[in-house]
């Protein structure tokens, strides 16, 4: 019988603990380190011949290095006989370049997918990737995780789904607001950035219901924290009693938890799909845990069992 | 008529333009830069529909970024309807991970070539790669060149090849010198570690004569130096009169540097094919340019001519 084998590499080692309890298994042997000269070295520890094996990394920053160890990763055990190699990617760096918006751009979501691939994966179980539309980069067997019913859970113990309306911070991510938004079953607005002519500032303009209600913003992931930020300005001004935010992937570059430390936002719900350095860790922010759901999905995927009843259940 | 056009990446500008310079063209205009978040952003400023294009990179440290810029705008540049995508790889990273030497290993390598393959390159041109079969892990055209001759005329321009020995610092590499010596005219010596029993200090045996000889060793690259600096030491003990060491790829690494200050050589010649950070331009190093060699190169490909007559010429 093949063996259910799960190994961690070096971007996100905690919630690979997590994932390895939540199934039931020890995380696999592995030293993932480094040359003198700065190459990766892999060594895998045990034998995985005829096993199925299950790799978690996220392709956060430092994004080139965890996309060449995973690589490396699927190369060693492609010819090591691994019988499946399952790569768990929580967070999935390069996915903003997913199309040409100008020319001679590069679609690096998809130039990484074909590397995967090419490397040698056989399944990809992914989490709220920036657009659906790069489950189509791949070839290869697809999970699709949602990170919205876990947050929606989080709010409804807390009883803040109560007099609450979830709140897009921009057109672009409506679809996942009006999700979070059955969950909780509340109502939801839309943040409609517009440029009345050029050169001239931005106006926020809220299309929905926000005065004496919680809103609560949702997005997949806050990079910077501009727009979320301002957002959460922009409904308090128009009459919002406080202001939640929450997102799949706390990617938080540059100015992010300054902003946030600044901003209306009374706290940030994020989950553990990046592991955040110690001074991210500020009492604003809130991480619940992808480990039980990522687990679950791959406990499923080795019993060929569907993945979607996992979310399915949810509208029942 | 397709246009020939150079571009540059990060890893080694100077070289890149020195390449360009060779050629008679000015290199293209292009900006590769950063996101907040460290994902690569690459945009490319001028049209190449229709060209032939070359790109300069060498995958020296920090080997994963200059690897991902590699193939990033391998990916724009196909998608941006280039003739040929031409890529100069002057130092090839992940070299000597060519072979399973253990259980389990990657060969990280051939997974380097089938990236850039799967990425749209269509020809390779290498310099000095680790193992010549590196060669056979591409299926497009590769052109493989030789610093070895630039590093002769070096030596006989200031005439030291008189009494000299060709010396290999491992028996891996009695090839590389051979090939120096033909052209020095020199003949050669070869250092034969060997561990007479387990837990006992390695010997270092020299094979062929140096006693009152100018040594002259040569290796492919220098990493921490610890190789070529204990050879020296060992020649001198031998009775060589001076030993002087010379490689295509300095990465010098960790404790190199130190190394070869604290050691008999009395001076190391190296080629650009890895840019030296300022810290690391010592007395003791000399650096001469692969740039017009190079040159040489890409006016033969663009002409449609062979470039193996480059270096036929020279036993001639
Ligand atoms: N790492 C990144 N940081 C910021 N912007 C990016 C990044 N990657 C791609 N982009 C840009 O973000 C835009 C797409 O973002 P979106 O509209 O949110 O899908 C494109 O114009 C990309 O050029
Ligand atoms: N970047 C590196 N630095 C040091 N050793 C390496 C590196 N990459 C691979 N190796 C090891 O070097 C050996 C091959 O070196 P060589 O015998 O010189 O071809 C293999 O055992 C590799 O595991």
């Amino acid at each position: 019988d093949p063996k259910l084998k799960i190994f961690a590499l070096n971007s996100n080692k905690p919630l690979a603990e997590k994932i390895a309890k939540a199934v039931g298994v020890e995380l696999g042997k592995t030293s993932v380190d480094r040359f003198r000269d700065g190459e990766i070295r892999i060594n895998i520890e045990e034998s995985i011949r005829g096993d199925e094996v299950y790799i978690i990394q996220s392709t956060s920053a430092p994004v080139n290095d965890n996309l060449m160890e995973m690589l490396i990763m699927i190369d060693a055990l492609k010819r090591a006989s691994a019988k499946t190699i399952n790569i768990v990617i929580p967070y999935y760096g390069y996915a903003r370049q997913d199309r040409k918006a100008r020319s001679r751009e590069p679609i690096t979501a998809k130039l990484v997918a074909n590397m995967i691939e090419r490397a040698g994966a056989t399944r990809i179980i992914a989490l709220d990737l920036h657009a659906a539309q790069i489950q189509g980069f791949f070839d290869i067997p697809l999970d699709h995780l949602m990170g919205a019913p876990l947050l929606a859970d989080h709010f409804i113990e807390r009883g803040l789904n109560e007099n609450a309306v979830v709140v897009s911070p921009d057109h672009g991510g409506v679809t996942r607001a009006r999700k979070l938004a059955e969950f909780l079953k509340a109502p939801i607005a839309i943040i409609d950035k517009r440029r009345p002519r050029a050169n001239v500032a931005e106006v926020m303009n809220i299309i929905g219901e926000v005065k004496g209600k919680r809103c609560i913003m949702i997005d997949d992931m806050i990079d910077t924290a501009g727009t979320i930020t301002l957002g959460a300005q922009a409904l308090i001004d128009a009459g919002a009693t406080e202001v939640y935010a929450s997102c799949t992937h706390p990617v938080l570059s540059g100015p992010a938890i300054e902003r946030i430390q600044n901003s209306p936002i009374k706290e940030l719900i994020v989950t553990d799909s990046i592991q955040l350095p110690e001074e991210k860790k500020i009492d604003k922010i809130t991480s619940i845990s992808v480990g039980p759901l990522i687990g679950e999905a791959i406990r499923l995927i080795h019993e060929d069992k569907p993945v979607s009843p996992l979310f399915n259940n949810r509208f029942s």
